[in-house]
């Protein structure tokens, strides 16, 4: 290729796609399989049951679609919903932008509730659209868990309590492409009704995995929604469950066999502590940004996210600069800021399966990448902020002890 | 798993996913990278390149999109057509009418032409519409090139000559999934308006990749084009490919550098030598069902298919038993007979990164399958019929000689 | 590379190194590890234990060395042997020849019984030496208990015999290099001091690991022995046994994840299966080579070797060119004929893990060769008379039941 | 395994076995091949003209025998020298102690010129040693370039500069395992008779190739040398050099195509560019130890190691503690104090496929740890320190300029 690998490893720390664990590196160097002979429905079965688990829900109907999150969204919504149908959404960013465009370009009515970038949805207006609405003219909530963009964490249970409280029947769809497997999320609890995921965000897998759970709810919608669907539909893959072949068309043997390998390494650390990993190596990310004097994106500590971290840099100082740079010379890959935020952010990604040293490699590049640019940075000092939390957290391997 | 393997590699004779090569999946052994740094768009730009040239196409413009064949035929009817616009289909098999159902769904007025299974697309019916649509009500005839589940080659050139005899503006679509890099593809010269493939096809991939060419024609006609599509929509792809970022959303860096690995070895070996190894892997394979004295499912040879044979059984065998036994006993994977003609016949696939060695594993596998249900084969039979052809034609390998 | 391979998989059939199966491939696909962490020595002491099972034994003491077979020769005949110390070894082919030269250039006296290559170990001459060496000048048997030149397997049990007979106390050291994995080999039963075998033989993984094994005996003998020894020291070995880190020097960490996987396959097979198979593998083609009207190299059926056949062709033939032939023009590897032999015989290699199908499209090659180089073979003949004797005994695959 | 992987990366810096790039992981991702068919001699041809360069010779004649670097050893001695024979040997660490212990288990008469472990070898008692050697007993000198317990490194040119000046003939055989590749090494320039490596060390490959480079004198010796070898003789593989078959035994095919990587990464980068960035990392590590308070094993500047970095713990903290804690908590490998320095350093092992993000991982670790285990270390601190020097240093990587 033109831009050939420098020495060493590469250190992938934009917030997606994501570093893959050796173990489901391994699991998918193989070769293709008859997808109709009895092993891959054997395996799919055993998969859906499992994925389930990440989701938090035993209710939910899991599909395993051969797309992005991209294409995730769109099955989420025309699954579920008819043209001219109201949504209510809600802009924080880039990430929740194109879904929205989606939405729009869907033919969707878009109720949009926008707030500035950095800060989380604007729940007080959800609450008065959702008390106006007597005669639920709202199909459905549209929402970003983690808004990638601004590292911005939405509070999901806050909106089932806004729908619960006016017994509001909207539909509660979720965006969990930058939040399931690394944050708190609880599908059952929470009364969400499509939640989906991309495969190359914290389930550590390639790209190529759109991860769509449906509540029992949702599923019913299917049966209304006429919104035009054919590669999406997912009645075209209940078809094939109830055969027991489970694929409407080919699926990527290699994921498959990832996507196991990925839950195994997953249920042996356990998902809680999965999400309690993240929570401290964010901390200690943003305890490093604080030592280096920089802001994070997100304005509120309520609206922190533990999986990715928009940093500001000063207006003298072109973000960019800082990511290309660190790609550059040494071998870092961070997060652009993406468009009303180009140039004024990057982004530390920290999700998936990292450690704390991988994530001391980065904070240790950061700072010299910021010095390059001409940032008063003083080296070390994000990293001791960053270990000295933890060196106090950290528990011992367990399978090591 | 449920299923291990048993001794020795699985020989994968459906029609796809076939065999990846070894260089393909060493290729594909590696961790993701962030596909916004300037490494993944300089790979993406040669790939456009030099994808074009399994289409045979200099003015055509190719997407590669993260989707399955499903998703690559939703991608060529909802760039180019608008709902309830006039289509031609051709309903030879189980994937022509899987096509037409899609067309269907979203809303096309279809106008199909049906054959008996096991013959090839009806053209004559194809040119009195066309003579008869003065007004070019008909907006785009779809035709699949090589009906995999009947091993029926159509005749592409035959098409653009009765469009062109009658000046007709029809598009031009073409199902490629099963031919395009197996069988002789010329999109330019044919005057093909849309071709599409699946990595996991003659490209010898996992699946996951939908490779799509739009001719300049296409292309003029997204924009009017009402079709509803956001995550298929070109002009998305278009944006980006003008920016030189390539993405509107995550590609799979492993099939990207799969599809390198893959062209390389087809460019090594010569497209135009690959499609007469199928040819030649094809003919073999007839020769072997001739001699164990069963019939194609193909009516005439000049609809024979050089990438996958649907062998008729006779009436008191369940070709069912047969995919299923080969399967659990010589770990030989056969393709199924679909639909009408399940049941019926058994499929040989022969497309892909195969050589002639591999093949005779395959017919000597069937012999024994045959025997094992009760029909009287020679066997050695076909094995015989095979390698005599192949004993005269199979060329030294270039780099060896 | 100057010679890429050509189209589909290369057909390996030569005596090894043989096919490594897809799972012990992905076993290895990883980094280095710390070999002084706590891990590797946990997975050694396992390896150890399960690798004793390949050889039969309880009682005896494995060596995982990293070298070849012939490094695990000297190591089997340094550590339990002096320099002028007489032993008796049969030449009967190329590998017993050469384990001669290393037995002379070691020092050893060695007092040798030929053979005519295509024969067995003569086993008359055995007892009479035995039976005259009331003093016990000779202080060991070598043999080759699979002559991989040739073809030909020794009767093990009737040495054993031999020296209980006459409670003669001379080291029964053994080659097992092409046997172990693949014919019965019983260390315990038979009272054989010291076997080896190389990881790229019926183990199939790559070449680098010496598989020795050692018993009470040869351990008893490595006190006296004085054969100057230090890479090959099992004595280094022992002490670092005791330490419970195994390793006198870096394993490699690729080969023992390998070896795991190894066994765990030949384990979930059942070793007798495997054996078994070996000889349903082995019977079908002796069947294909008569069948052909060619002879094999070896002369008696009591010799005949389960593991590799070598085929005599005619006087005008120079079975090199077949060797040569076939990987230009098939991607078949063929053994050739070594020493003696050369251009006499070519030799198939029928060892690890492999199944039916592979060996049918190894024969149907031979066949195609056959006739390349003006072998007036029936083609399809070989094919024919191995598949109806597998067709009959093909066991189903267990876990596919 | 019963010590499974820990979420993320484990951090490899032990002084070998090293991290291999991911190319090289890639490149062995294969099966095996006949290595008597045309394509592997080839292959080993290119490898052995390129593999010189690493040694900087042009006359020397390389092996790569499947081995590790204690069989390496065994080789240069064995080959070169017979028994009795006096040979110089310097003991300044555990390496250079085994391999004395070689040497005289392998009966030379070892003339031990011993300093004291942390300190380089005693040229001035060589000088005078082969000053008084008018007659020249002395047949050799065996140094160990870089002894990798004590991180120090020896002044090869020094050793060579005293033999000149008394025209003494004695060979000069050298231990570069831990310094090809990384540390500047001169085979020709320096009149070195035998230099080796192990494929694990700075090749960054798994353990398992033993690379000897045998100078015109060196192999002239080997006439003479009346040391009993077999699998390490020389003249075997020369022997095949002839043959242009290359191959005495078996060479492992995945090692031959990791070394093809392993040289194309390193002749990309440029071996003096591979040179200096060891410089760096080295001296990054250094400056960390020095701002943690702590000393460096190596007594004096002009021995410090550029592979190695060995770290003096206080009296009151046990370094195996350090060591097991870092990799129970951190998944950070380092490497134990051996033999006399046992628990009284840990090792840093600097050397390989590494850039300078990794070693600020590694550095950030080593900080948490000596902070568990109760030394007042400053945190971040080290990081300061290397990071203030590699900010300073690092250059852009040149292919993404």
């Amino acid at each position: 290729m033109d831009y050939v690998y420098g020495p060493g490893r590469n250190h992938l720390f934009v917030p997606g796609p994501v570093n893959i664990p050796d173990q489901v590196i391994r699991a998918m160097n193989r070769n293709n399989e008859d997808y109709r002979s009895p092993a891959v429905p054997a395996l799919t079965k055993i998969l859906l049951e499992d994925v389930k688990k990440i989701f938090k829900t035993t209710s939910g109907t899991p599909f395993l679609i051969p797309t992005t999150g991209t294409g995730a969204w769109e099955s989420a919504l025309t699954n579920t919903l008819s043209p001219g149908d109201r949504i209510v959404s809600f802009l924080i960013g880039q990430f929740s932008l194109l879904w929205i465009d989606q939405q729009q370009r869907l033919n969707f009515n878009v109720d949009i509730v926008e707030s500035e970038w950095g800060q989380g949805a604007n729940l007080d207006v959800l609450a008065s659209k959702i008390a106006a609405d007597k005669v639920h003219t709202i199909k459905a909530i549209c929402i970003v868990h983690n808004e990638t963009a601004t590292g911005v964490t939405n509070d999901l249970a806050a909106v089932r309590k806004i729908l619960d409280h006016y017994q509001h029947p909207a539909l509660f769809l979720v965006d969990g492409v930058s939040s399931i497997c690394a944050l708190d999320f609880r599908m059952d609890e929470w009364g969400i009704d499509v939640a989906l995921t991309g495969s190359q965000k914290a389930l550590s897998l390639p790209t190529g995995m759109g991860i769509v759970c449906a509540s029992p709810k949702a599923l019913e919608a299917t049966k209304t929604a006429k919104s035009v669907r054919v590669f999406f539909d997912w009645n075209d893959y209940l078809k094939f469950y109830k055969l027991g072949t489970y694929w409407p068309y080919t699926p990527s043997i290699q994921l498959l066999y990832g996507l196991r390998a990925a839950l195994d390494l997953i249920f042996e650390e356990g998902l809680d502590n999965v999400i309690a990993r993240h929570g401290r190596l964010a901390k200690a990310t943003r305890l490093a940004v604080e030592a280096w004097g920089l802001k994070n994106c997100t304005q509120k500590e309520e609206w922190f996210s533990d999986t990715v971290t928009a940093v500001v840099v000063p207006p003298y100082i072109d973000s960019s600069e800082i990511v290309r740079r660190a790609w550059k010379r040494y071998n870092l890959s961070l997060g652009l800021g993406l468009n009303k935020v180009a140039g004024k952010v990057f982004r530390i990604g920290h999700l998936g399966n990292l450690n704390e040293l991988q994530l001391m490699g980065c904070l240790a590049g950061v700072e010299m990448v910021l010095k390059d640019v001409g940032y008063p940075v003083k080296l070390g000092s994000g990293v001791a902020a960053a270990s000295a939390y933890l060196q106090n957290t950290t528990p011992l391997i367990p399978s090591r002890i």
